[in-house]
């Protein structure tokens, strides 16, 4: 059985790349990243019930710090003084949770661990509806990076697969319901931990994508605003 | 002014790399990675004396942990268990010195780093010559990377350059010694901390240049066997 890399944030959208890296028949190994973002503890434990879910044993789990990031700054998700932008989904700008370069970090660490263990995949739950202010999620950008792996690793053959890349929330969430993917054990809020804020950019997203899919969020809301 | 990032392990390539740097005009910004290797005390103490020497002020200085990639392992430079490979200069295969896909975790910090502060250059001195074992250190593996940095930053204007690449050990001891870089200050052994073993690989690729430039390596060593 091959084995694939999943970076598991513990949102949505690496849950559902889970239960497509799984419906392709790979063994899964479980990545998350620590960078000393508000709600790590919150997003941690959403990684754990997952793994738990798709019976990810424990030495398939790795958990890494790259809370250095925040040493680095430039980020309202590592500085505390940098207040979370409020929600505005016509908005175009960089958002200030953008950490700089940050997904190169989180892709480095993914194939440094595949090329270790023997995986030939690295599965990442990018989207590119997401991606007018992070410029690391457009397509290209990983086309990119699998050309630094190949030209960078003695075993040439690991690749990233971006599955959702392309797909909208809306589609996103229908694929997870279609998969019997755990929605209800993921979390997206970049504010709280205990209940969803729903006006941060992520709950934002997130609670448009399950309205125009017609479906109820099975998080907890603090507000469940109308998004669309 | 405009800045640049110099990776400065405290080696000799990476003090040559910085003294071209400040010879193309640039102020300096020093940055330095702990990935939890054998050497790493003396290494640091090699990069603070390099920045002294450079006048690269404190602010301007920055040393991040990767020993994160001890716990992905599969190198003799994180692993004690793994025994330091003796030097064979001849030998083509991956040494067990390698960490896989080391230098885009290293590269990654630079860039964040860059794009924080504006930094529009990131020096590094790999070398080509040491690349038969090495993947990412080859030219077109910067290339690919610079791509990649120009995908997924902001701002699109951060490049790596590699000025001392194509360069021999020799001759990167001859372009230091013109360009007065303090050599006795940089630290190259992977074994030992006090006194330079001279038999391990990075020992002897530097005493190798030494002899054919026809220089006295001003560091202190246990042996000094004849490389040419």
């Amino acid at each position: 059985m091959n084995q694939a890399v999943i970076l598991v944030s513990g949102g949505m959208d690496s849950c559902v790349t889970a239960a497509i890296a799984r419906s392709y028949g790979y063994q899964l190994l479980f990545l998350h990243l620590n960078y000393g973002q508000r709600t790590e503890k919150r997003e941690l434990k959403a990684f754990r019930d997952l793994a738990e879910y798709y019976d990810v044993v424990e030495g398939n789990q790795l958990v890494v710090s790259i809370e250095h990031l925040a040493k680095i700054g430039g980020s309202s998700l590592t500085d505390d003084r940098i207040p979370v932008t409020k929600a505005n989904l016509e908005n175009t700008a960089i958002p200030t949770s953008y950490v700089p370069f940050r997904n190169a970090h989180i892709l480095s660490i993914a194939v440094s661990w595949a090329e270790t263990v023997g995986a030939e995949r690295i599965f990442i739950g990018a989207v590119y509806e997401d991606s007018s202010g992070y410029p690391d999620c457009r397509p290209e950008y990983y086309e990119a990076f699998n050309e630094v792996i190949r030209l960078g690793t003695a075993r040439g053959e690991i690749r990233i697969e971006t599955p959702i890349i392309h797909m909208s929330k809306e589609a996103i969430i229908l694929k997870g319901a279609e998969l019997g993917a755990p929605l209800h054990l993921t979390w997206s809020c970049y504010q709280n931990e205990d209940m969803a804020c729903g006006v941060c950019d992520s709950c934002a997203l997130r609670l448009r994508g399950f309205q125009k899919a017609g479906m109820e969020d099975p998080i907890p809301y603090l507000t469940r605003p109308d998004y669309q």
